[in-house]
């Protein structure tokens, strides 16, 4: 992942993601990370208090890709639509090149508790506020009928979510096939046209 | 709730939704059942082992109770669409009209880790496979386009829950705000034409 923070903390995340995917977060020791990442105890200490702050820090991380990668198809794309489409494909992608982490988020966090539901929601709604953003600009333009924005996005951002989730938990159905089905669904919904779907999707 | 199983088992669920909901499910001890029960420890042990065995009797019951009220509007109307929206309609009501237990199955849950995420998992493949069959029947009946059903009633469930969980645990937006961009988006993303939904969400 292409990110900012000193390389010590970037070396215990990347070290701490190979050993997560390997043992489980469950099966996972401090011990270990500080044995992947090549550091010493003090030093992992110093950047992260406990397991629970590692596996923090990776949604953190991960939130940020996803939603650089976000940014720059949104400051690409010219056309609302076009936008929203790339969007889609950008989260698709981006969990499935990052998919054994995904599913330390998505399975292995469950034990977590209260503390990663709160983080899962905080993060739910940081995208679901992306999200708005874009549909907001598309009716700003014109390109959609006025709609409530905010339900709408929590609309796009829970058929997101479970799709990914289940994708990422069984398998199926695979990007491949669930990805045009998502997005013409999702583009129907704020009111795109078939024809405007059809060009959008097409390449 | 109307249900079929004996009135002891009954009797216990109906006490615990009102004991978990005042004292909230983690400081809620199997005696606090027994005493809102009237009932004897025995009886209890008999019908649930444990506080979470009653915990999952309350998904199951809120689940069945739910199923029963799609299948009626399922059964009553002839159209397709107007199931469909007469149907998330019903899924609004039901956890309006339970919204203590609802709270507790989407708040409280989170600390029952593995345990609670598998029945929750298993509870929304059953109602998505409700959504799927109707979603089959429209295209069959050549109400709308042809589309994977699957996926669809997989979008639809994400998008249901999602919304109405941020209802539950924040309050907002309230069902009359979210119902009918909800169910606009969700024709919509299924094909159905402008024109159909006015009809069918007009009353």
């Amino acid at each position: 992942m292409e990110e900012k923070p000193a390389p010590t903390r970037e070396r215990i995340l990347d070290a701490a993601i190979e050993v997560f995917s390997t043992k489980g977060y469950h099966n996972t020791r401090m011990d270990d990370i500080v044995d992947a990442a090549h550091s010493s105890k003090g030093s992992i200490y110093f950047h992260f208090p406990s397991k629970e702050d590692i596996f923090f820090g990776l949604v953190d991380k991960f939130a940020s890709l996803l939603e650089k990668r976000l940014q720059n198809v949104i400051e690409t794309e010219s056309s609302g639509i076009a936008r929203v489409q790339k969007a889609l494909t950008v989260c698709v992608e981006t969990f499935g090149n990052y998919q054994s982490l995904a599913k330390i988020f998505l399975i292995q966090a469950v034990g977590l508790g209260q503390a990663f539901e709160l983080k899962r929601e905080e993060t739910k709604e940081r995208f679901a506020l992306i999200i708005q953003k874009q549909i907001e600009q598309a009716i700003a333009e014109g390109e959609i009928p006025p709609l409530d924005a905010e339900t709408a996005a929590h609309v796009w951002m829970g058929a997101l979510y479970d799709v990914v989730i289940r994708w990422v938990t069984t398998g199926q159905p695979t990007p491949e096939r669930m990805l045009p089905t998502l997005q013409t669904m999702l583009l129907r919904s704020i009111g795109v046209g078939e024809e405007k779907i059809k060009e959008v999707t097409r390449h």
